[in-house]
């Protein structure tokens, strides 16, 4: 922080990280009225340079520039062609690092880098991408507060992602902070938007085929819904899930995965009639011998909290020693929903590091 | 912080207390090996007297005493035979006070005055009690980081109640710090066990006494049923939830406020009827003017989240500007949920005392 002002750098400036400003600007006021917070974005990468200004950028130039898109480099003064987005975080040394930058589950790159450089450079780092958290989890763990038990760690720079499991559904904030009293014997969730909306599709007389294109008409699903339909996107989500909630200290190995194409008419019709619901289910559980992790179809009785979601809702489930059974969902049709965990994950940083020490 | 522990004071050692400690006790190696926190009860106050040690009590001999319904007071060493709960405030000098003191909701006695002192000490405070909050919010707020805008207070102490609102379900958790980067317009709860209970117990057939004294044998309803059925409880709650989540600033007075009695197994047959469902709702909203606060019962569609709930479940739902929808449920059959609420508070104040100033 400096004069007052928490100073922010944007690495991806795409519909999560446009979204990010659009946010930081609307709510400007609010933000300083409510929590006294000053928000300032000081530099924002994107993909063949950057804009910056260490005193602050103008967020309408850029929101304007991004809705025209023109690119940020092109600004006057502020522009920086070629400029990578790594070499902004030395230029203007934000305080966090907020990356949106496009997800990568081969290497985790650019963002695991960037998240890495930010934090040897003490800067914290709030993530959209769930690239680098699925694939170097120990590593981000360990240059992080996370590694030293929630948030505790001394005078390390601090990590947060809620936006990367299930949009604005608060799955790792539930499991981590709100059920911090309790031991976790199981989660349960529905992570994919794109999976529940096809089961949900075919259950109302849909083929696989053209529940998909319904999906992928309405923006749901990717033009390449690969990921989403055969389990690995469910997967990375539960991944991180586990590891953060569970402490599994898991990879993707680890993680069972089967995919919704096994899944026919006659499965759907049969369930329904025995009183049951097909969800694209992701479980982590307590094992006598560690821990097991699975994503794939699964038949569940109606009452169930999971099968009783919206085609276009996620949600999760808790099982805890005390608190029995905790659940949660989120209908969010539109993407906006991960720009907004950004947000309270910046405003979560900023409640953790001016608390004042007792 | 003394020594690397956190001391705690706990005032009313009723189930809530006990199952604090209990927890405590049960969880003491993995909150050490999990987050480093050391947590250590220096007092707890009953009627009629305390028991104070300042290097640690042994939590077996007060979770044995509390079982054999021996008085506290009567512990070799550490008992202090009438000693009231602020005396031991004063002379224990705690980080954070355990407030499970019985609710008053005429003038929020004993609790209010205990939590004022503890925040004029400095220590801060973590209450499962909601009469304070209910009756003297502003007050509370005013003395501690919450008046500051949301834990953001400089240097104040912390004030934390995620128990006093429909137990372990995170109401204002969600609210609060979740939905941070949203602007919300509306809160919908189902806050109150017993209505529920009872609303659905007629549903399936039952009438009203029949399903009241159902709760009652169940446990879930009080012997004085009162202030669950005719909302007063619901009310409290919406209060907290409103004037911590929405800023109202409201008084008890500001709420409107139904009773279920007035439910009949007509108006349940006929809501069935129409693919509607009649709940024990608490709203509150943003309105033109202001804001409106009600509860009673209320007629939703069979599709609405707090329909679909679970007769032993709570439940909330949220409406914000970006994400769309946000609901949660909790099913508690019995009251340890709120133990676990106040143990997440307490971590919550170590994680955000600790996390060190930026």
């Amino acid at each position: 922080m400096r004069d007052g002002r928490w100073r922010l750098c944007l690495a991806g400036a795409g519909h999560v990280g446009a979204g990010l400003l659009a946010m930081l600007r609307d709510r400007e006021e609010d933000l300083l009225a409510r929590y006294g917070v000053r928000l300032s974005v000081v530099g924002v990468a994107e993909l063949g340079g950057a804009a910056c200004d260490p005193t602050g950028l103008d967020l309408n130039d850029l929101i304007s520039a991004l809705a025209e898109r023109k690119p940020l480099a092109g600004l006057p003064e502020v522009g920086r062609p070629g400029m990578a987005a790594v070499d902004l975080l030395r230029e203007c040394e934000p305080d966090i690092l907020c990356g949106a930058t496009p997800v990568n589950l081969t290497d985790g790159q650019p963002g695991l880098g960037l998240a890495e450089t930010a934090l040897s450079m003490g800067a914290h780092v709030v993530l959209a991408d769930k690239g680098p958290l699925a694939l170097a989890f120990d590593r981000l763990a360990a240059a992080s507060d996370l590694g030293a038990g929630w948030g505790l760690g001394g005078g390390r720079p601090a990590l947060r992602f809620s936006a990367t499991v299930a949009g604005a559904l608060p799955v790792v904030n539930l499991g981590h902070r709100d059920l911090a009293g309790e031991e976790i014997t199981r989660i349960e969730g529905v992570f994919n938007g794109t999976t529940q909306y096809v089961l949900r599709g075919m259950e109302d007389g849909a083929g696989f085929d053209e529940a998909l294109a319904d999906a992928q008409h309405r923006g749901i699903a990717e033009a390449d819904p690969t990921l989403d339909i055969d389990g690995h996107d469910a997967a990375f989500k539960l991944l991180i899930t586990a590891n953060t909630v569970l402490g599994t200290g898991a990879t993707v190995d680890d993680v069972t995965i089967g995919s919704i194409r096994s899944v026919t008419a006659e499965m759907i019709k049969e369930a329904r009639g025995s009183g049951q619901r097909i969800v694209p289910l992701a479980v982590a559980e307590r094992t006598a011998d560690g821990h097991r992790l699975q994503v794939g179809p699964q038949a569940l009785g109606e009452d169930h909290p999971l099968a009783k979601l919206h085609p276009d809702e996620m949600g999760v489930v808790f099982y805890a020693g005390r608190v029995r059974q905790l659940s949660a969902a989120s209908l969010e049709p539109h993407p906006e929903p991960a720009s907004a965990a950004m947000l309270r994950d910046v405003l979560d940083i900023v409640r953790t590091r001016t608390g004042g020490a007792q």
